[in-house]
């Protein structure tokens, strides 16, 4: 899984007929740089299934096995937000948000 | 799913016959920087199933999850367009396309 | 799926038995650039499911999808060769070959 | 696979049900450079079943194969942690730990 | 599939059940330059189900594909490599082993 926060949302008139309903968020992947967050690598378009908003810290399934939650499931779905991050860790101490 | 902008069609008369009828576009990934989207990473080839067309932003799927569509199932495909973008809105303003 | 050039050939004696009497092929996959094709990425190897040849542009799908076929079934294979390209058009101007 | 280095922990409190309980590790893949193992590429969060720790050299598996374990299995979890690493020999020499 | 070169082994007492008995290897991904095969990417672990060696140019398969062996059926396992290379050639020349 990879971290992301998240900056936006997608909309699409015109789609296949299994995202209709779905929540679909632009996420920005972050990763550890010293002692804080930073963006890593470029955004993508993620289905939220833990209801989180524009600008949270989350974690985000890719693949196969983005089909594995309720809401995906047989879906042509290749990226799925699955929780929303507290805090990262790392010796003790919390890493600065993105 | 990866944000792109179609680019033009790939034509090829030799090929696997589960292939035959797709209609396959080149397309070119796409991400945020500051207020626009941009291009990110190299083109590919994916089979539409949303009847889009050349120019239009549009979200695309990659992975098994390609083979997660009528048109695609149980076929050697691995991207696939899924839905054309009306919008992207990062803090409430939508984002200037590719 | 990518579009490649392809470059030579592999030999291989001591190999899965799946692999038995499958030609594979060294590729390089190609994306587009202003008004012609160039080399994108690195280097890989596919098997041939289409009957192509060295110098061929040709179209490759990976990942679980390059099982979707009739000589791939079940291998452990993860790159094949699904077409040969008889053109690339972009605002309908045919890209040049790499 | 690839080796990593565990690097912290990752707390997240809403996040989906079959989450719950798993062990969330951020961790730095590594790869060879001349005698010693380096970072390689960006961090990323695996599920532990191996009972690992922080500052650990382990070896993770990405994608479907992430849901291959007891703890992974079925659920939307694309990287996890099978083994602590004791090792790394090149030309019969052990590399240095990143 | 992917070239690669052997370049070590890779030792782990503490790891899933399912890795018990299984050679893995640290492997060094190539590609082709000019007349050459020279190293494409980071280093990654790959079990060995050819009997392989340290030095080998080898053949890997990465994904769902990995499983496909007896040696990795439904295990965690995402590189497994399958052939030893005896040659790749280019325009009927061999390239030079990296």
């Amino acid at each position: 899984m990879l971290l992301a926060k998240v900056m936006g949302t997608v909309v699409s008139s015109q789609k296949h007929a299994k995202f209709q309903g779905m929540k679909l968020f632009l996420i920005q992947p972050c990763g550890s740089s010293d002692k804080k967050l930073v963006p890593q690598g470029g955004s993508l378009v993620a289905v939220d299934c833990v209801t989180c908003g524009v600008g949270d810290l989350v974690l985000f399934t890719q693949g196969s096995s983005a089909r594995m939650t309720e809401c995906t499931k047989d879906s042509p779905v290749d990226a799925v937000i699955i929780g929303i991050v507290d805090a990262v860790e790392v010796h003790g101490k919390p890493l600065g948000k993105p």
